[in-house]
């Protein structure tokens, strides 16, 4: 039900969460971009039961955002590999990454994003692509695109041209 | 059980993902950002129970995102704004309605990211804060941070400097 209506939401935000499935589900493509594979990976990974973890590849597998390879046939083992709508959600774990650094690892960071070359840790920031501006208010703001439907061209057209990230007066 | 599990974790992106609690909150938040900040406002916009809605908006102000403030004495009633670790969460958003916009939604951009002045559509980049070099393999890693326990340290040492995008071949 709750899933359902997430899927069936015109928010790209709303849709892309529909096809994660769930928390546990970003951890397991979290490990898969960490180059884990094989199903024995996961678990000692993650540490959970077998029949969950097998439920909730399979759930990755049918939204597309990994694909099952068998990588020996005696005994039949598959590997999880992310395709490429799986990699491109690399940017969202880096950016939950980053906040998690920030606010919740008061004792420093366990995990971090480093340059390969010197190993210094580094911040990733959000740009415009093609001008490399941060994108921050008042210059960008959500809008309705060409695909909006009245509702939310109505949602959007009411919050005016309000920037995404300032927060607004009580009133 | 699941979210005391996620919140042990040191992983940033475990706990990040246990302040956010569920999906629906990630939505209150995207509306919050947006500069929705009264109760019935949320409740239209996301169309769900009074009580439902009571219980995310209170679960988001004890985990420090939003922050409950009294806009009016009679009748009683409350705003709730983005706190600044709220207001971090940005970030993850943009990059997930970028992922939702890229692979869900095939009739076109129902919300989009716009730059305000020429209100064309934007592509967000996550780059390297100093440099401005987009994250990508090999260039950039996750590695063990100065707070990783010894299980966290041996996982990301296991995985050696295998970039964070590049997709493992099965072995």
């Amino acid at each position: 039900m709750q899933r359902k209506r997430l899927a069936d939401m015109p928010c790209p935000i709303a849709r892309g969460l529909d096809r994660i499935g769930e928390w546990w589900s970003l951890l397991i493509l979290r490990d898969a971009l960490l180059g884990l594979s094989h199903f024995d990976e996961f678990q000692r990974s993650l540490g959970i039961a077998p029949n969950i973890l097998a439920r909730r590849l399979r759930a990755l597998v049918a939204a597309g955002l990994l694909e099952k390879r068998r990588y020996s046939a005696r005994p039949v083992r598959y590997a999880y590999i992310p395709t490429a709508c799986g990699r491109d959600l690399r940017p969202v774990l880096l950016t939950l990454l980053a906040w998690g650094n920030a606010h919740f690892a008061p004792e420093g960071a366990s995990i971090e994003l480093v340059d390969t070359v010197s190993g210094a840790p580094v911040t990733p920031l959000l740009v415009d692509a093609v001008t490399r501006a941060p994108i921050t208010a008042p210059a960008y703001a959500l809008a309705a695109g060409p695909a909006a439907d009245a509702a939310t061209r109505a949602h959007l057209t009411a919050r005016g041209a309000r920037p995404f990230d300032e927060p607004p007066q009580p009133t």
